[in-house]
């Protein structure tokens, strides 16, 4: 005989799922959902679909977005000659917290991982050397994590971009290496940005 | 300017309403929905709406039940001469996990607690004592929280329960003092329901 009843095991199985959350911590939140306003948990079963339904990636910067070119793709008062790269969606709002980048932004979605098997194909490259192709960009900040694979992505991507005789940079060393960007605090970010060294 | 998608700001906020849930985990959980397949967003959507429509309380034990009366009140094979007493739902199912008590259940939603203005009015004493009435039960067991309180709740039920003529006894100091029935492993809780004694 099943010792809870079936729809409470089943969000149970369902919270589970996600990252750090373990059966009893699934158990207390199903609990305290059960103790919760059924409206509040109706406006979080809509979030959820609605989150899927309307958050699509930007065709421009392949950041998440709403509507499509994203607000920051456009924006006119945003510089569009500089521009900066970033592995993950959560690192443009990241750096958009700083208010020390006023510039545009591509998301490669990863870095360059060989263990993982995650080579230059699998990254959005192609799509960042397109925006290149029209000399509109002066500058590239790539604001890849500080880790070892974040940097040698950084290396390759500066190789690639320098004979287009567009200047590279690299976010500065005011992060903690081994950090990742989307987890730092906006100030250590925007001293970063500020201290952005030639590569 | 908002920073995030309207959407993604809105589960964002949902997330951050459950219990020990801040808004870098919430924002962490949220990018790892959108990473998940539509499918396992739906399910998760869909069980938090079911748990509120199917999950109520058994008209019995006063326990949590798709059907009523539930499982456990509903089983000839369960010893109905023998009622555990406890303060909320999720210690029924822990005490289910021991496998070491086959009688009935009693859920009393509470615990006596004077600085929290809840008084006997506020527990579901009066139900109790009903189920007492027709002599059919022989011995209530007191599961409540080996804490203050609890200790007090059960004090207060042996006073009023052992002019009935019916055993009154408590689960053994097999759990550690202070601890919660609901989070206690279930050989410790087997135990405690083994060295029940009179009170």
């Amino acid at each position: 005989m099943a010792l809870l009843p079936a729809a409470l095991e089943r969000i149970i199985r369902e919270l589970s799922k996600l990252p750090g959350v373990g059966e009893k911590t699934a158990t207390r939140l199903a609990y305290h959902l059960l103790r919760t306003s059924r409206r509040d948990v109706e406006l979080l079963s809509q979030a959820l679909l609605c989150l899927r339904d309307e958050i699509k990636f930007c065709s421009v910067c392949l950041g998440l977005t709403d509507r499509d070119p994203c607000s920051l793709c456009d924006d006119e008062r945003r510089d569009a000659s500089v521009l900066c790269v970033v592995e993950q969606p959560p690192d443009v709002s990241a750096i958009e917290r700083s208010g020390q980048f006023k510039g545009r932004y591509h998301v490669l979605h990863g870095r360059l991982s060989p263990l993982d098997g995650i080579g230059p194909d699998e990254l959005r490259i192609g799509e960042l050397l397109h925006r290149l192709a029209d000399g509109a960009v002066r500058e590239v900040v790539i604001a890849t994590n500080l880790t070892v694979e974040g940097e040698a992505t950084a290396l390759y991507l500066a190789k690639l971009i320098k004979p287009l005789e567009i200047r590279v940079t690299r976010i500065a060393h005011g992060l903690p290496v081994g950090g990742d960007v989307e987890y730092a605090d906006s100030s250590t970010l925007g001293r970063a940005m500020d201290g952005r060294r030639e590569l």
